[in-house]
């Protein structure tokens, strides 16, 4: 009775996998700042819950299987605040963004099929490909250029005629870094001249710091055909738990495909869909005041990394997260050590070592993913905790 | 850019694809009774809404991957009342029961491995498998015995070095089988006798009529190491709409490998796992009203069936579903024609064709399935409409 090779191949979350020495951590009567996973503090607007309120049907019905029209057509709206226009045709609510990267894979790709990928890559695109028996081909980038693109030829290097599609999330989990308009178009022309699909993880559009210029694939012309935007109101609106994401792409035969697995799971879930709803439909100044809170917490976390030698990191200018190459040799031993054997007046922190989010076996080993997801006050003292544990490590 | 082979091959939904006709009848003036589509008018309990209005954290976080302890919880006791005895390790909650067969396929087989299910089968089970390249192998059934099981020799006969699994529901969807104390004993045989998986999908425990004896297979003794148990809230507690569903299952190492698919998904809805805590808290009368309720409805819709000359259908015991053979040649063409063609007194009514619930090709096209979930008076004119409707059509 043995399980599939599939399943068995699939790499455990290194997100989670230390929860259980954090969870020692907290039985000992230490604190624990959890910086290792992109749970924000930021309150979710209240129209969420109070849209929920007011639903008042005796019956919780499925929906329909491509999505409430009221949550489709809200964010048709928000999309044409970025000046991209769709139609009802073109969007599919999906069981967060999860289930949209998921789908997308399944229409694009048969087994055995490669997806090109920049590494250090959000690790859960492992599982949506790994599940449905697809490879990905990293993309190899580094902490000393901010994890910015190779050239073209490096990256056409690695098409192969089992390649179908490039995936990436733009801001980058979990790098931080925002792709420039040449970049993008870059990526654009290697998908026109390989026949690729482009699948675009947009979840931190909102989240881009410094006035930086932002180019969303579903801004670039001529390529509107292979272009699948994913999109959730997890990061976005701090509503993580809602599970409500979404596919937007101009491909009429990807819509087909993908409504096909859409029903196949009959639809997701009613109340969530309309909160989501209500949340779409929330003031901008929203997203506006919350971009700022971040960018001070970049600054913070940034500030500390600056400040410590032998850690080398770029100022990342989007999305939560940075990668930071520390000066020590192995960073799952070094957080551990923080959660097991030290502690800055009772208090120490937790970040995900980022040897996971590479596909590349060896690279990242060490490299830890910060995500600033706590206010000021506690992001300063967690990265204090950060500075003084690596010197107490490093003359262990 | 072609879409992937695994797609494209998948069937539309056989239940939701004539739904522009029905929606061309009404708009048209006529009323359409909906018979085709599991969705039950039944009141969902109000404990579900109110316990989510209850909810007041600030933040909507995820939740834990596996699910939210209470309503494992809340499971084990609801498991307990049939004389299952599950712990907190051996419980994952799912996305409905969709994602609970999807998950459960992925971590059996590897594309191109074979399950058997008995036909015809809910038509998802063709989604969950084809989206990841496993093959369903049919176990055929008919009308003419219930649909019951052939016996041992000719499903062993299916068997192959391929076949990884039986997936079937029970009660049965669309057939309304209850399988027999003997038949379970039988399955359990062959999986023991070949290695095998079994999935056993009892969403609808509740609903076997006349007093008949259930046999769920987690009653069944020395081979829980390889008993699958899918269940969901949708039709036990009429919340279709919640996608609160979850696998039960004794064997580690499934458990293990399937939570890493959990993993890479985050975690179900926050707020409908509260819901759903609540509803499985709700008091058992419920089951017991709402089972004498589909009762009736059951001896409204067979006694019609009955009364038309050449309807060949067995009494069915379980679920709210019937698949009846008409006497007439094309039931597609005929539930067209009853949207396009028909009324009576300005009413119609719909039923699914069943030769989408069918894997072998040929079988099933004068057989519709009947979802008898409208209250007696409205079931009564569908019924009739149905009974005048096969009259009018074989005098075309």
């Amino acid at each position: 009775m043995r399980l599939s090779n599939r399943v068995n191949a699939m790499q455990e979350s290194p997100i989670r996998k230390l929860v259980p020495y954090a969870e020692a951590a907290k039985k000992s009567g230490k604190k624990v700042y959890h910086l290792n996973i992109g749970q924000p503090d930021i309150e979710t607007p209240k129209a969420f819950m109070e849209s929920i309120k007011d639903f008042n049907d005796p019956v919780i019905k499925y929906s329909f299987s491509q999505g409430d029209p009221k949550l489709i057509n809200a964010i048709i709206e928000y999309y044409k605040g970025y000046n991209m226009h769709f139609t009802e045709n073109e969007i599919l609510i999906t069981n967060g963004g999860s289930e949209a990267l998921l789908f997308a894979i399944i229409a694009i790709c048969d087994p055995g099929d490669e997806i090109l990928v920049p590494e250090p890559f959000y690790t859960n695109y492992n599982g949506f490909t790994g599940g449905v028996s697809v490879n990905i081909k990293p993309i190899t980038t580094s902490a000393e250029n901010g994890f910015h693109l190779p050239d073209k030829k490096e990256i056409e290097q690695l098409i192969t005629n089992k390649t179908k599609a490039i995936l990436f999330s733009n801001p980058g989990n979990p790098t931080g870094v925002v792709y420039s308009k040449e970049e993008i178009n870059m990526l654009a022309e290697i998908a026109k001249q390989n026949d690729l699909f482009i699948i675009s993880d947009e979840v931190y559009r909102e989240f881009v710091y410094d006035n930086l210029e932002y180019t969303s694939f579903g801004n670039v012309e001529g390529i509107s055909d292979r272009v699948i935007l994913v999109d959730s109101v997890s990061k976005r609106y701090s509503a993580c738990g809602a599970r409500i994401g979404s596919l937007a792409c101009k491909n009429k035969d990807f819509i087909k495909q993908v409504l096909k697995l859409c029903q196949s799971r009959l639809c997701v879930p009613t109340l969530e869909q309309i909160g989501a709803t209500a949340l779409y439909h929330v003031d901008k100044a929203y997203l506006d005041t919350v971009n700022i809170e971040y960018n001070k917490r970049r600054d913070i976390v940034y500030e500390t990394l600056s400040s410590i030698d032998g850690v080398i990191c770029e100022k990342p200018t989007g999305a939560f997260y940075v990668v930071a190459k520390l000066p020590i040799e192995d960073a799952e031993d070094f957080v551990i050590w923080l959660l097991k054997d030290f502690d800055l007046n009772g208090e120490t922190v937790m970040f995900a070592p980022a040897a996971g989010f590479y596909a590349t076996k060896g690279l990242g080993q060490n490299e830890v993913r910060i995500a600033y997801v706590l206010n000021e006050d506690d992001l300063k003292k967690a990265m204090n905790i950060l500075k003084y544990g690596l010197e107490k490590y490093s003359r262990r």
